[in-house]
């Protein structure tokens, strides 16, 4: 961290923060220029930052240097992750592709979606049983009813199982269904949440959140792993920027970014990214040829009668043509699937 | 709402959408042009969205009409609404500034801020007990004896106090000590969340979310007040943009267009808005001037040593000169303070 | 387009557009919901835009349904367009590679890139003569002293050469010496210089501004094509968001987007997109594998020495390389290279 | 500047960055830190910059630490700038309102716009006479016919007159007849036209780019004060975010955070920031209470009429209501009208 003072400080300013960072066992490196002088700051920075250093006399601004999220750092932890979701691999040199509806509806249309999901290529199942929606009168989900319908497929299908978890108590719920817990872009930053999740030993898909810079997306892997899970995967899902011709704006710039900062793995979601069916297809493989460790796609066995996003789900055949289409990209970015 | 038509649509794919409509019991008004054909929705349109009619054949996309929401809608409910917060009335000629403290740290701390606070003339206290912070490792609340806190100064000041809730958990421990509850930001779309407070008596102070639209927060306002509590009122606290020099964006156009759109108070958060102690005096002029129905300010009796936020608080002798340089604004906007 | 009325809007309201639009012979379609009326208008709509509809009594808003950009419009051209660049064509079934430094600064510098280029498969040479630059203090450019560097390269390597014009000046000098203009993001929509270039019979890049939206960026090559000159192809280069951990945010989907409303070709320039050298390799993959018809990339012979943009442009082995790792998935997605 | 190193960065990497700094006769101030080294840059770091130093080995990134605008800088230029337009004044504890059309239609309606301007207390004129339009098909403007009837107005009428230029054609011919120029928020990088402008003697309005930093903005004045023209004006007109509510968002904070960094006068443009009539009189009133020192107003004889911006333009007595409104708001913030 740097310490950078203001044209006007004057050599007591100066005096007081090096005092300062003396008592707190920190080390000062001073740096006078022709017109500001700059202080370095060697040791750990959070005592000092406790100290409000931006309100003592003579203080501009401070630059930080280094970043606060230690466990999810790539530079204490050079090798990357792969994460087991009840034996499907994620990271490393697996491509995971997790399929299924936006929200369950009903047995007959999960077991429908993981049909067609396993046989196009799919290894996980996804399934909404509580459903963020932005309107409190539109569809909420099954709830508890949802999830037994995804256990008794997971037994039938043998595909491991994702569903999000828009609550603590939701979570205390879903644990007992799923293999692999969502947090949802509008939940990235509900710290409750995510301290609980962290308590838990499921593995976490972490969507990035609708505004959320990576830095505070990578904060927010921390707050669970600082709990003690260490099985986040990270998901890319578009953010929101002034364009309106697609649902969201996919950073797909995002997966090369997040490879050099971080060792975990990262998936793309092209269905929530641009909420429009046409596009998925270009944008999963964009995702591969940028380097994602898999894709996260809504599919329904019926799109036009879907409770919940129909407009950006593909149906069976589609999500089938689409793995075909893909299958070549994953081989060439080396990938196994 | 009205179906656009691709340029490739048929007479039959016309015809279905209509049979449709008519099956659904609403009306269809045609419109056809040289070369796009648009057909008008009259009556519920929920229950045509729930048919998924982007997907029906010859669909180019939907147009939204009217909006989603009811409960908040001016259009519904024309008078303003004044919220009565224990005895302290917001909304209508009132003029109402919350102050406090970011974090309770200490009975002490909250009492100083207390007694600062009402001497320049804050109707209400502000103070967090859960607090929802970017890192894991920052300071994150007293929780419940920070509530006890607010509700001992309650008692001797006879100042109604403010508090986060940031989970279901928080907010049935906060209903029992504090007058108004508070979502945060980055809680405006936990749903969960909205709707136990809406199952609450207790006012709630909505804060726009940090990449919201004016449209999601009227929303978000309407799932608290569809669960039976209307006592909303919506705090502008700055949006996310590229812009850098200040911690957000404070979008001042944000209160006409709200006051066009709802009957709900709107308050303004110049301190969140800009994160810098020197902005929020001419913020919270402008905020005043433009017509809010009142501020919401962080102060501390020392800056400098806050646990949080520290950098954008107010001293108590800043805050009182602060009241003092807004009363003529006030006044002049013709409300009561 | 559609007139939505005011719910408070009387049968006078109503009466008196329907009798504006029969007058500048156009037709009204009229739709009466519950609260709401709406008047469709069908015909040139551009005549009843010049009355300013917005202002007439009732109206609440209009909603435009049609596209103003007509030659542009894959509606109105359905095949997409190659264009000929000197011999080298742009779109349908090519892939086609731009590189070249950022700003020429000698003839041995852009002969040294030219050569390194062209071995490693691009084939087209940029080369900055008019420096666009957010500091007065940078480096402004070799203006005709580097064209006519341009030019001789292109006799010597027999590559067709682009460069920037940045004013109406600078583009009837440039005419002279290259094969292909390029408007930059900043000019995108500097009208005078897009009339100026639609008066050329020279091809032009047309750059998307840092923070256009699709259709504004269409209208902008509109503004080319509506003087005559039809031969535009379009380059995502990035647009401006709140994450600053990429110099700007590849829009990836802009490439399937355009691809739905445009027979126009669609370059992608990951250097400008990134700022950062590291993130070109898998964002000129992502390119390739969504189906953007060709990439523009900053080489420079020694980065470290370059005038502008070093820290984002590859040395002559990187692009080499890059371009034997690109083989495969221009190959995978049918294209020639 | 700060030189950060990579956790990777050799002893040598360090050494060699020193002597590149030395060699350029510049000082290095060293900073080990457990993890990372720091190297702090003293002197005039151009030098430096023009090495790319980014790409040396063990370089990580650099952190600019002064601003790179120096005429434009308060630092250096401490007393507030005035600015004499033909003896109106703008900026010190004046406050100025500019009025008039968006675009000159006719001699009859500018003189109305005029005289009705001038009634309600507006101090300058404003009338477009070269219009950049998003779509070709828009009216672009009477260019010099406009501008002599801008002239005769002003020797009829006594007021300084202002008009837009887009283009050094337009300035050149523009100068012949106006007080001050104003460059509009698309060509505020128009870098060829802001040489252009600081060469002339005439004061010049600069606007905001529809997405421009305060930082950009700021040597985007330094363009048109580097070349001589010291006459700058700043004027905020809202800035392109995710919110369509409003035309673009009008960022007030810009006010008081360019009062921080420079001496030139500030204005703020409500109708170009809100697009809709029925905001413009809260935002003004917002404007004067943040600290502005004038507004710019789009005032039309007969806004139903207008060929340009009619739906945000007011008409003669709207107008006249509104700066009887502002008045007290101005008393009130010291200002002289």
């Amino acid at each position: 961290m740097i310490v950078v003072m203001k044209q006007t400080a004057t050599e007591d300013n100066i005096q007081s923060i090096i005092t300062k960072l003396h008592d707190l066992g920190l080390d000062a490196h001073l740096s006078r220029g022709a017109s500001i002088t700059l202080i370095g700051v060697v040791g750990d920075k959070s005592k000092f930052l406790a100290e409000n250093p931006q309100l003592m006399p003579g203080v501009e601004r401070l630059v930080p240097i280094s970043e606060s999220y230690k466990l999810a750092n790539i530079k204490f932890h050079p090798e990357q992750t792969v994460i087991d979701v009840n034996g499907v691999k994620i990271g490393g040199d697996h491509f995971t592709i997790i399929a299924g509806p936006c929200a369950i509806e009903s047995y007959d249309q999960l077991m429908e979606s993981a049909i067609a999901a396993k046989k196009a290529g799919a290894q996980i199942l996804r399934g909404g049983a509580y459903k963020p929606r932005t309107s409190p009168y539109s569809f909420q989900g099954l709830e508890e009813e949802g999830l037994r319908y995804m256990a008794d497929i997971r037994k039938e299908t043998g595909m491991p199982v994702i569903t999000e978890v828009t609550s603590c108590k939701a979570m205390e719920t879903a644990v007992n269904y799923v293999d692999l817990m969502q947090i949802g872009a509008r939940n990235m930053q509900n710290f409750e949440l995510l301290k609980e999740v962290g308590k838990s030993n499921l593995p976490v898909l972490l969507k990035r959140g609708l505004c959320a810079t990576i830095e505070e997306w990578l904060n927010a892997a921390e707050y669970i792993m600082s709990e003690g899970n260490q099985n986040v995967i990270l998901c890319e899902r578009g953010i929101r920027t002034y364009e309106t011709s697609t649902r969201n704006t996919l950073d797909i710039s995002a997966v090369p970014v997040l490879r050099s900062k971080t060792h975990l793995p990262i998936l793309v979601d092209p269905s929530h990214a641009s909420g429009i069916r046409e596009y998925i297809a270009p944008l999963s493989r964009a995702a591969i040829a940028v380097g994602a460790d898999g894709l996260e796609i809504e599919v329904h066995p019926n799109p036009a009668c879907a409770l919940s996003d129909g407009p950006q789900s593909l149906n069976p055949e589609d999500f089938k043509a689409l793995c075909e289409q893909l299958k070549p990209y994953i081989q060439l970015a080396g990938r196994k699937f």
